[in-house]
C-alpha cells in the first residue's frame, strides 16, 4: 500500500545559488502549498490546471518568506505519479530552511533518500531497474556512464528482460497446464521450441552477464598502474592526457569542478590512474614494503603503463627491462603498455637502441613527450582499445548494476538447470519449480516481483529530494 | 540599449543535486529552446503559452542527452521581462555541462553575473535597490537580514525614495519655472511649504542615514568579544547559546550546514563572537603582543564580554576586576557585559562575594552556568538589547547598502545646502543647482539615473545564473 502524506525535500543542491527548488509530493501537496502561498493574481492553486506556473510570494502569517515561483503538477501527470509542487524560492540557505519548516509545520514530513522516485514505482511511473538509473544518471560523470543510465532509464533494458520473460511466461503456463492434466499425458508445450526459447535466453543472459565486465568498468572508471620512477613526467602526462577534457570545462563559467587528482576522462571514458613508485630489486626494507604496494596497485590495475625516462633509459636500460619482465611473469594476462617519455631529446640512434633492447619484450611500445605533447594521442587510443565500447557503440544493453549481474547469474544457472531438465526428460512438475525461479529473479530485476527491505536497500542509496 | 542576445546559465547551485534549474533569457531563448527539446507529446515551445511545463526529452542530434521538464515564460511575463525558459534537468554536474554546452553551439552565450536580474532592471521589472535586495536576499543568513532584504525587494525603500524624489520634483519645476519668468520676480513655489517638505526630507534622510548603523549590523552580524582566560567555558557558552537554533536546524534532514564557529544567531540577530586570550598582566613579550591583539579585537567589537570562573574569582578576583577597569578606562562607551560563569558550583556566600567586589564596577553582571543552561537566556536577551530592533519590529525602513548610505549622506547635505539657500534668500537659480544634485543622488539609489560603470559594479557582485 502507498503511503498518501505529503512529503517535502530541497531538490537541488544544498548551499547557496541563484534559486532553489523544494519540492512537495501526496495526496495534500496542493492544498498544503496553497495554504501557504499567496498569488499576485489571487488564483487558489488547488483549482489550476497541471503543468502550469504561478508567481506570488510564500507567507507564514503576516510575514512574508520569499517571492516564489509555484509549479503545480496533477497526479498521474507528475514525476511521482501524485499530485505535486515545486517551488522555485529564491536560493539562501535560510529561506531554504524557513520554507520548509513552514510546510513541515502544515502538514508535510521530511522525504527520505529515494522517496519520491520509490513512490514513481509503486505508482507504476518507473520500473525498479528504471528508478536505478535515475540515481546512476545523477552520479554520471562521464559520456559513457551518462549514456548507459540514459538507456536504462529510458526502458531499454528493462525491455529486453520484461520480453524474455514474458516468452518463458508462456511456456510456463503451459507447462503448468500440463500439471493440471497429469494423468492425462498430454504436452501443451511444444519441447522443440521450448528448447529453442531456452537456448535464446542462456545467449541473451550470458551476452547481458558479459557486459557487466565493461559497464562495471565504464560506471567506475577503469584502473590504470603507472609505474614509473618520481623524475619521470608522470604529472606532465596526466595533464597532457587530461589537456582537451580541462579546456572544455573552463569554457563554461559558473561550473566550479572538484579536483581532478588522477582521475581522467578519455573519449568519454573514465580512467583511474593509480600511481606507483616502481619495482626495482632493493635489499632496503622501507622501499621493499614500497615494492609490495606496487604489485597489489598493479594487481587491481586493468592496464599497466611502464614510464620511463628515455634518456635515463641509455643507462639504466636493463634495470627497466628487468622490471617489466618481473610483471609480466608475475601477471601474464595483464596488459601492459610501454612508454617511453622525452623521445624529444633523445637522438635517431638513442631511439633506435630503445626499439631494439625493448623489442625482445614483444610489447605495446609508445615513444611520447608529455611536455610537447608527441605520441598523448596514440597512448589515449592505445588505452580505449582496452575498452571495449563496441557494444557502446552500438548502443547494446550493458549491465551495471551489481544487483542485476547477481540476479542474471541466477537466472541463468536456473535456465540451465530447466535446460539440462527438458534434455534429460525431467518431469514437468520438476521443471516447473526451476522456471518459476527464473522468472522471480526476472522480476526481481524490474520490480514486477520485489519486497520491502529490497527497494529500502535500493532506495538508500538515492540523495533526498529525488 | 538592452542587449537582446540569449544568455544561459546553470540557476542553481554547482554540484549534484536530485535536480538542476538551467535558465536562458533573451530574444530567442524559446526558439534555441525548442531547437534542442523534443516534448513527449510532439510540442512546439514557441507555441505554448506563458507559464506552462512541458516534459520531454534534451537531444543532440540522435543523442539524448536528459529528461527534463522545461519551463516556458513569455516576456514581459517573466523575471528578466524577456521571453525564458527554465530547463529542469537531473542534477549530475556531467548534465549540466553538456546541456549548457550544447546551448552555447545553439546560439546561446554565458550569462555575466547578474546579467539576467540587470536585465530585469533594464526591462524596468526592478528598480536598482530591488535589484540589489536580490542579492542581499540570496546571501541573507539570518531573520533580520532576509527580513530587511525581502522589504526592500517588495519596493518598501524604493517608495520611501521615490516619494521624497517626486515632491521635491514638484518644487524643483515650480521653482525652474521661475527662471523662465525671472525678470518679471514672480514666485510659484510656495517658499514656506517648500521649507516645511525640506524640513521633512531632512528628517526622513536622517533617519535612514542612522538606520544604517542598525542594518549594517544586523548585515554584517553584530561583532562581540569575549574576554576570557583558556578553560572559563567559552566553547560550552557558545553551544549553550547556539543550542535552540542548532535544533531546529537538524530537524530537517538534507540541508547540510557549514560549521558555525563563532557565528551564532540570536534573536533573529546574527552575533560574531571574537575570541580573545585576556589582557591580564604580563612581563613576557609573547603575551604583550597577545595583549595587543586583545585590544585591537575589543576596539572591533560592538560588545565586549568578560566571562570570567566563578570559582576561581574566590582567588584571582582583584586580577580579574582589574583587568575589567583597564577595559572600561581605555573604551569609556564601549558596552561591556560581567559573566560569571560556573555559579551551580558556588555558594550562596561566594555568589553574594562575587556580588559585592563587582558591584563597584557598575556594570551589568550575569551570573550563568553555561553547563546547566542556567542564565543563558538572561545574556541572550542583554546582548539582543544592544540591538535597535525598534525599527525592525514596527517594519521601517533600513538602510543596509553602503552604496545607499553614500547617496543619502549626498541627498543630505545638498538638501541642507538648499534649505541653508532658502533660509538666506539665495537665488533660484543657485538654489536650482542643490536641488538637482539631491535629485540626482535618490535617482541614484533606485537607478532612475544609472551609468555602465554604476551598473557595472552592482551586478558584478552578483552571483551567475541570477
Amino acid at each position: 500500500m502507498i503511503n498518501q502524506d505529503s512529503i517535502v525535500a530541497l531538490a537541488t543542491p544544498s548551499g547557496a545559488g541563484a534559486i532553489a527548488i523544494i519540492r512537495i509530493s501526496g495526496a495534500e501537496a496542493i492544498t498544503i502549498g496553497n495554504s501557504v502561498f499567496k498569488s499576485i493574481k489571487n488564483k487558489d492553486l488547488t483549482k489550476q490546471k497541471t503543468h502550469t506556473l504561478h508567481l506570488g510570494h510564500i507567507v507564514d502569517g503576516n510575514k512574508t518568506l520569499d517571492e516564489v515561483l509555484v509549479s503545480v503538477f496533477k497526479g498521474p501527470n507528475s514525476y511521482t505519479g501524485e499530485d505535486t509542487i515545486e517551488i522555485s524560492c529564491h536560493g539562501s540557505t535560510y529561506i531554504q530552511q524557513q520554507i520548509i519548516q513552514l510546510l513541515l509545520r502544515n502538514g508535510c514530513r521530511m522525504a527520505d533518500a529515494g522517496e519520491f522516485t520509490l513512490r514513481a514505482f509503486l505508482n507504476g511511473k518507473l520500473d525498479l531497474s528504471q528508478a536505478e538509473a535515475v540515481a546512476d544518471l545523477i552520479s554520471s560523470d562521464n559520456e559513457a556512464s551518462h549514456q548507459i543510465a540514459m538507456q536504462q532509464m529510458r526502458g531499454g533494458f528493462s525491455n529486453e528482460i520484461a520480453k524474455l520473460r514474458e516468452e518463458l511466461l508462456n511456456f510456463a503456463s503451459l507447462i503448468e497446464l500440463e500439471l493440471d492434466f497429469a494423468e492425462e499425458d498430454v504436452e501443451f508445450a511444444d519441447r522443440t521450441q521450448f528448447h529453442e526459447l531456452l537456448n535464446r535466453i542462456e545467449f541473451v543472459l550470458k551476452r547481458l552477464i558479459d557486459s557487466f565486465a565493461v559497464g562495471n568498468v565504464i560506471k567506475n572508471g577503469i584502473p590504470v598502474a603507472i609505474v614509473g620512477e618520481p623524475n619521470v613526467g608522470k604529472s606532465t602526462l596526466l595533464n597532457a592526457l587530461l589537456n582537451e577534457e580541462r579546456a572544455i570545462v573552463s569554457d563554461i563559467a559558473g561550473t566550479t569542478r572538484d579536483t581532478i587528482e588522477d582521475e581522467l576522462v578519455i573519449g568519454g571514458i573514465g580512467f583511474r590512474f593509480i600511481d606507483t613508485a616502481g619495482i626495482r630489486d632493493t635489499k632496503d626494507i622501507v622501499e621493499s614494503i614500497g615494492i609490495k604496494k606496487t604489485f597489489e596497485k598493479i594487481e587491481q590495475a586493468q592496464v599497466v603503463v611502464f614510464l620511463f625516462d628515455g634518456f635515463r633509459f641509455q643507462v639504466s636500460g636493463l634495470d627497466y627491462i628487468n622490471e617489466i619482465e618481473k610483471v609480466k611473469n608475475k601477471y601474464p594476462l595483464k596488459p601492459i603498455i610501454v612508454v617511453v617519455n622525452k623521445v624529444d631529446l633523445l637522438s635517431k640512434e638513442e631511439e633506435h637502441n630503445i626499439d631494439s633492447k625493448l623489442e625482445t619484450l614483444n610489447l605495446k611500445l609508445l615513444k611520447i613527450s608529455a611536455k610537447e605533447k608527441i605520441g598523448v594521442e596514440d597512448l589515449k587510443n592505445e588505452l580505449l582499445s582496452f575498452v571495449n565500447t563496441g557494444a557502446l557503440r552500438n548502443n547494446e544493453t550493458i549491465v551495471t548494476n551489481t544487483r542485476h549481474y547477481d540476479s542474471l547469474l541466477k537466472a541463468l544457472d536456473e535456465i540451465q538447470k530447466v535446460k539440462f531438465g527438458l534434455e534429460s526428460g525431467l518431469s514437468s512438475d520438476l521443471m516447473a519449480l526451476d522456471i518459476r525461479e527464473a522468472l522471480y529473479q526476472f522480476g526481481l530485476i524490474t520490480g514486477q516481483v520485489s519486497n520491502d527491505e529490497l527497494l529500502g536497500n535500493i532506495f538508500a542509496n538515492f540523495c533526498i529530494g529525488k
